[in-house]
Order: C-alpha cells, then sequence, then structure tokens
C-alpha cells in the first residue's frame, strides 16, 4: 500500500500539513523539521510525484533557461560555464533546478520559450542574453510571466536585469589605455545587435572624448564572440596605413585571437599593439604575454539573476528591477609598459 | 473555450492521433506534417499543457543531469561545457530537454537523483562522471532507471556508457614521449576514485613497459583538475635528485599549471621538461609554447550519451552497451624536439 503523507504527518509527530510545506520547500520551515520530516519519508519509502504535485500547486521548482545558439558556440566555453554555475548553484541553494533547452535559431528560441511557458514546464525564465526589441520579452511580458535578464532592455525600464555597467567598464579599459600614452585606440566589438556590444562601444567613445583623441571609424571593427574574429580584426588594423596602438577587444576569446594573429606576423605585445579585453577567464593569466581584462564578476551576475528570479516567483518585492554587478580591472602585461618598451627603456 | 486536439486535427485535415503524435514527437511523423500541424496549434492557439500530458504518457521528454561538485569547478570551465553543449544539442534535435540539478556533496546528489527518478521528472539521467562501486548507479540500476554514463563502469558491463579509450590514449601520450628521446618519464594524475584516471595511469605504465622504460612511483603525483595542482607537481618534480624530462598531464588545465609554474622558475619547455596533456581545449594552441594534448571528442563524448539514453528511452535495443569515441594525438611545440633543443642544434 502506498505510504500517504498523513503517515509520515503521524510519525514524525507533525501535521500533515507541515509535510506538505516541507514537500513544497515553504520558508517559513525550520531545517531541523525539514530534515526530520525528509528522514521519515525516506525511512517509510514516501515519495510524493512532483508532476502530480505540481499541476496542485501550480508550482514546478524549475527554473529555464536558453541556450545561447551555435554561432555563439564560443562564447560558452567561458562566459556561459561560469555564468550557469552561478545559477545552478543559487537555484540549488533554494529547491530549485534548472531546465536547459536549445534553439538553432530565431523561430525555435520562440518554439521553446512557448513550450515552457505556456507547458508549464518552468516557473520562470532567465534570459542569458539581450537584443533590443526582443520578441522572447514582448510574449513574456504578455503572458505577464516572470523573467529576468542578464544584460538590459532599454524598451522598457521594468523589466527584471542583472547587468555590468558597461559604459563605465569600457570608459576605464579605455582610460587606462590612455593612461600609457596611446593616442591611437582601436576598438573590437561583438555583434552590433547586443545591448552589451552598444554599452561598451559607447564607454569606449566616452573615454575618448574625455581626453579629446580621435575616434576614426576604421579603427572600430565588429565581429562575433570567436577567436577567429579578433585574428580578422587584427589583419584588418595591421594592415592600415595609420594603425591604432591599442586596442580595447570585447572578449577575452577575441583578444586570444588577435595575439595569436600578431604572434604569426611576427609583432609583440605589447610592444606593438598593446590590448585589453573582457571577463577576466581564467586563462588571461596562463597567455604570453597575461592579458589585461575587465573582471565582469560572471559567476555573480547567473548567481544574482538566479536569485532576483525566485523572490519574483514567490511574490517577493525587489526594491528595484536593476541590480548591477561591478566590475574590476585587472591590468597584467598584455597593456602594460607601452611607453618604456616602445623606446627600449 | 478552449481549442482541443480534434479542432487541430479537423483543421490540418489529419486525425486526432496524428495530432497526438506530433506532440509526442514521434518517430513515424514527418517533418512536413509536423511542421503543418504546429502551425495550426499557433494559428488556433493551442497548447497542451504539457505537464498534465506527461502524467498521462508517463513521459517527461525531459533528460536529467547531476553537475559536478564545488571541487571540481574549474574541469567544468572547459571540459564541461563543451561536453552538455553535444548533449543539449543532441536532444534538442530530438525534442528533448535537459534538467539540471546541483548537488554540493555526496548525500546532496543522492538526494537530487531521488527526486528526479522517484518524482518522474525526467525520461533518464545522463553521468558525467564515473567512480567505483558508485551508489548513484546501484540506486538507478535497482529502479531499472534509463541511464548513461560518461565513463565506464568495471563492476558492470551491462551499464551503458561513452568513453574514451583511455588506457590506449594515455598509451599513445607515452609512446610519443617516448619517440621524442624521453627516458625519464612522469605522470600527473586526476583523483584516483575517477575511471579516467586509472586508465590514464595504466596506459602510461603499459607505454613504459614496452619499453623496458622505469617507472618511478615519485615520477606518479595525484591530485585535482585544477591549476594549482599542476603547480604543485611541478615543483615537487623540479626538487627531486633525480627529475622526468617529461609529463604525460591529465588534463590541459592542470598542464597549465605546470607551465606557469616552470616559467616562474625560469625554466623552458619543451627544453627542461617536455609535456602532453588531455582534451585538446581551444587554449592549447594559444599557450607558448602551444601545449601537445590528446583530443578526446568532448562533444562528441556529450553527443553520444544523450542520443544513447533517448534511444533507450525510447525502448530501442543497443547493439552494445559501450561506444567508444575515438582520440586522436595534436603534437604542438610543448612536446617536440627535446634531443634537438637541448644540444643547441
Amino acid at each position: 500500500m502506498a505510504v500517504t503523507i498523513k503517515d509520515v504527518a503521524k510519525k514524525a509527530g507533525v501535521s500533515p500539513s507541515t509535510v506538505s510545506r516541507v514537500l513544497s520547500n515553504h520558508p517559513r520551515i525550520s531545517k531541523e523539521t525539514s530534515i526530520k520530516v525528509k528522514n521519515i519519508m525516506n525511512e517509510l519509502g514516501y515519495h510524493s510525484n512532483m508532476m502530480a504535485r505540481s499541476l496542485v500547486s501550480n508550482k514546478t521548482y524549475t527554473l529555464g533557461m536558453i541556450l545561447p545558439r551555435p554561432a555563439e558556440e564560443l562564447f560558452q566555453n567561458h562566459f556561459f560555464a561560469e555564468n550557469i554555475r552561478g545559477i545552478t548553484t543559487q537555484a540549488a541553494r533554494n529547491g530549485y533546478d534548472v531546465l536547459m533547452t536549445a534553439g538553432a535559431n530565431d523561430s525555435d528560441e520562440m518554439e521553446a520559450i512557448t513550450r515552457l511557458v505556456l507547458g508549464r514546464r518552468v516557473d520562470g525564465i532567465i534570459l542569458l542574453q539581450s537584443r533590443k526589441h526582443d520578441p522572447i520579452i514582448t510574449f513574456l511580458r504578455e503572458h505577464d510571466f516572470p523573467f529576468v535578464l542578464i544584460g538590459r532592455y532599454e524598451e522598457d525600464p521594468n523589466v527584471l536585469c542583472v547587468d555590468n555597467d558597461n559604459i563605465q567598464a569600457a570608459f576605464d579599459a579605455t582610460s587606462h589605455l590612455i593612461s600609457q600614452g596611446h593616442t591611437r585606440i582601436g576598438f573590437v566589438s561583438g555583434p552590433p545587435s547586443l545591448s552589451v556590444s552598444q554599452d561598451r562601444l559607447e564607454g569606449y567613445r566616452q573615454a575618448l572624448a574625455e581626453h579629446q583623441l580621435q575616434m576614426k571609424s576604421e579603427w572600430i571593427v565588429e565581429g562575433e564572440f570567436l577567436q577567429e574574429s579578433g585574428y580578422r580584426a587584427m589583419s584588418f588594423f595591421m594592415s592600415l596605413p595609420e594603425r591604432p596602438t591599442a586596442l580595447v577587444i570585447i572578449d577575452d576569446v577575441v583578444s586570444f585571437g588577435v595575439m595569436r594573429g600578431l604572434t604569426e606576423l611576427g609583432y609583440s605585445v605589447p610592444e606593438d599593439l598593446s590590448i585589453i579585453g573582457f571577463n577576466n577567464i581564467s586563462l588571461t593569466e596562463l597567455s604570453t604575454p597575461p592579458l589585461s581584462s575587465i573582471d565582469i564578476g560572471i559567476y555573480q551576475l547567473g548567481y544574482m539573476a538566479s536569485q532576483m528570479l525566485i523572490k519574483r516567483i514567490q511574490g517577493e518585492t525587489q526594491p528595484q528591477p536593476r541590480t548591477i554587478v561591478p566590475h574590476r580591472l585587472m591590468i597584467r602585461e598584455s597593456s602594460l609598459h607601452y611607453k618604456a618598451k616602445r623606446s627600449g627603456v
């Protein structure tokens, strides 16, 4: 005969509603009660059918996530892995699992989201990238479905999001290069549809303006978050009659592509071209020379997004819709001593 | 009034059972029929409640996965991200989502697995690491629950698994170092409880034995899949009165720790110590010198595991329980020309 909640309650000396609360991870249940009840469940062999329970409570205790598309594959290897670790760690602490679905293109992604939302497969969704006029956001807003964006969404200031101050971060990176004596500074950007590309370009622009430095359109190149994009940007810059002497690069992986290209052509970093990237992935310390980078707190972005979404699902009011994760300038050899080295000191 | 399957069937000019099959991703439904029916569903605003449907069909169209623990964090950044990409891509192609759950320790992991299996939250599970006498495997076997292991499980040859031939891979890596003139070769291993550590150590041992080379116990060091482990192993080896001249290293990230340590102490790779790693992560090409590595097909391991599990869930017979993903020796500067360089040629 199947063990029921009543059996568990009786044996544990608590009310059946307390057992239900343990099952639904209710915040008012103490750690001790929860452990005691769970031990008795295991002892008696009780296991609720989570799905049946979901139908009743209308909760799945699951957060949904759409994986980035194949075109952004390499981006995953560093940014995404760390981001997902933050999301999942915080979710697990609150008794939530994470459901991942993958879409090969825009219409696939939209179908996946529809399935998760209308099929009630998750309680909320974390969006890993922000695009302008995103139809997914429109859909989620229409259905009043909880979601948190990693990035920002200027079309609607009420969208919950976790972001860096990317304008300030790129401003700081560019100012650092200026402080090293550079006056000809280029920018390697990401896909123009992403807000992260737009914001970092703006920060670069502001820093140059503040120092009355020239911003030449040929010193700005767009690409993907791939090594190859860095390689191509480097080839282009080095072919210019008037080359930049330093680059702000949207992503460390792209920076590695620039460095590889320079090494192949016999140029040196930082002497021929000083560079600084974003993300501060673990391998920045290992490249030759070690790569300067902006630490944007990738793990924390995921962790905060997860926390914010769970609060939203549980009906807690958020003090403000936007959380900013601070960034940090990590200065290494790739952007240092340009002047000293050029003059052979 | 809610739109029903019948409404969709009528409008699409198919039978209601065809619509059901489209909903359950039945393999006998043609791509065209599926697209036609789905378009009509969207048009009419039909959406099945996936959970209600799951309760009836007893299928969730979801694969479960337990994330590696914090102690193996860095391992995730490269191996895990690529692995998960393979798993999710193949799952998505078959209409499956992937549910991730994280456990901070052994008992958390066991609880998570219990929840997924007994709560019927997933149709099957992919295990990302294989340990000896794994209680999770015992549990899954007892419940006759579909699962696939990435790795191998010698206690039970019927366990479905996707693996490399790690003995042969380490044999090949060691033989390559021998072919470069090395006679004193060390091994940096991973946690001894993992089958991957045991197998690669065995391959190293076999290669030395075949060439009648000495295997000294002090030339074998165990550690985690972390840069720090490589750094520590390097310090230890360089302090020995009789040092190895080459190392086989269980993981590229560990190899980077060795390289960093050597550089800091003023030693050169490959002249003072030649090294070869495993995994062939993208940054092996970018280190100075570029790192030799065994490409083990991480993406393919995940992709095959996902495919195998879906077949198992759908009741297809597997020709054999074990699939081997081939490996490839990627020789780069870190393990080449040892003799020539030592003699100053």
